[in-house]
């Protein structure tokens, strides 16, 4: 009755380097550009017509809608963008490496840092040009007084639930067909929420990136299936890392 | 105080070919895609920051709008499409170039439709696959019973200038600076009205694919100016062209 679709960005030229990116708006890859056509690919060939599609404010999400809109002609449809969909604030971590990360704070701080569910990193400073209160692109929240300078993955959820009960979810009703092109944390908010998933559970998920993820809903909007749109060898892989995610817990 | 940036999109693939466009939903060219770069790259030279962008319901508009917002790192900033800022809908001319035309229906006739303000070409039947009503793109159209199957210059502007007062015009109260990405007449319809243009003399202003087209006003929305943001030989070249357009009348 009811299709949403998550897609987490594919990578960045951050994420090669293995960098914790947070809100730092770096562009897509040329690998992560042809994640997005393929996921593009694949939605068009399974007939979904989206109606809808939401984003964050940061362009490795916006460029891989507007890359899979457009290889389903669907360029037309409207899109709203959300800092709510942005990924984790990693506060002063945005920008490091995980070896930096390690030199500077030792591998059993940056170990708490990744792997907790409430735990924030320091936060950055006001004044750091880093900071969401020093972008026009933030002034609403700076307004609010709502500009985080770090957040933990508790904080991206809490911000992310409520903008799906209110927006989302009516969007969903409305136009039966939506997608969100997001990144992991945002996209572990919704997921969490939908699926009802632990907090000690969530850690432990990772999304894997440009492969759509299809939740569907019946007519009283109750989930009644989740799948990854995907190949069965690459399903089968996905399934090896999810349970290997499992063993190292 | 305020300013609004007009751009018609670049050439796309049937503008090469000599063809009536129209609601086609046809890509941009190569060239088209270069034109919307050089055209983002000027406006971020020139300080432009906008807070709020518009386009149409076709492609080659939005491509445009997304390569400049990209050019100028604002692909976060809102966007909204409405079919009010389309091309002219040239009925059962759509598909046709003009040789075709003219051996279909003879040169006075062609004339006369290129030509005048409120002469419709035929209208495309219902049943037409191009039919607007024959697409969900078009649904809340259909609905309203307003779906074009042609129109006339005079039908354009009719459709923009009420959209122009209840929105574009608060929006740029609202975010001081906004761009609309659009076609040839739906953007004829704007300036006749900024700038008060006769119905006869809207005709032969044929505005330059791809230049920015900039105008200002004042606190009380009064128009103050209005120019082309481009270097001085294209200005020239410019500006013959419209003393050409004048002769030729």
């Amino acid at each position: 009755m009811f299709k949403l679709v998550l897609i987490r960005h594919g990578e960045s030229t951050w994420n090669k380097e293995n960098r914790f990116t947070g809100w730092t708006d770096v562009d897509l890859s040329e690998r992560g550009f042809k994640e997005a056509l393929e996921a593009g690919k694949k939605l068009k060939e399974a007939g979904f017509n989206f109606r809808f599609a939401y984003t964050s404010f940061l362009k490795r999400a916006i460029k891989t809608l507007n890359i899979i809109l457009e290889e389903m002609d669907l360029l037309w449809i409207p899109v709203e963008k959300t800092w709510r969909l942005n990924e984790k604030h990693y506060g002063i971590l945005q920008g490091l490496n995980k070896t930096e990360m390690v030199e500077k704070y030792g591998e059993k701080q940056v170990l708490i840092w990744r792997r907790s569910y409430d735990v924030r990193p320091p936060a950055l400073d006001d004044k750091d040009e880093r900071h969401p209160k020093n972008s026009i692109r933030y002034a609403n929240l700076t307004e609010e007084g709502s500009a985080p300078g770090t957040e933990a993955l508790i904080d991206t959820v809490a911000r992310i639930v409520p903008f799906w009960k209110s927006d989302i979810s009516e969007k969903l009703k409305e136009h039966k067909e939506v997608i969100v092109a997001a990144h992991g944390n945002s996209l572990r908010g919704i997921v969490k929420y939908l699926k009802n998933i632990s907090d000690e559970d969530i850690i432990s998920l990772n999304l894997p990136t440009g492969i759509p993820y299809v939740f569907e809903f019946d007519e009283n909007m109750k989930l009644v299936k989740d799948y990854f749109l995907a190949d069965e060898e690459t399903l089968k892989k996905l399934m090896e890392e999810v349970a290997n995610q499992g063993k190292k817990k």
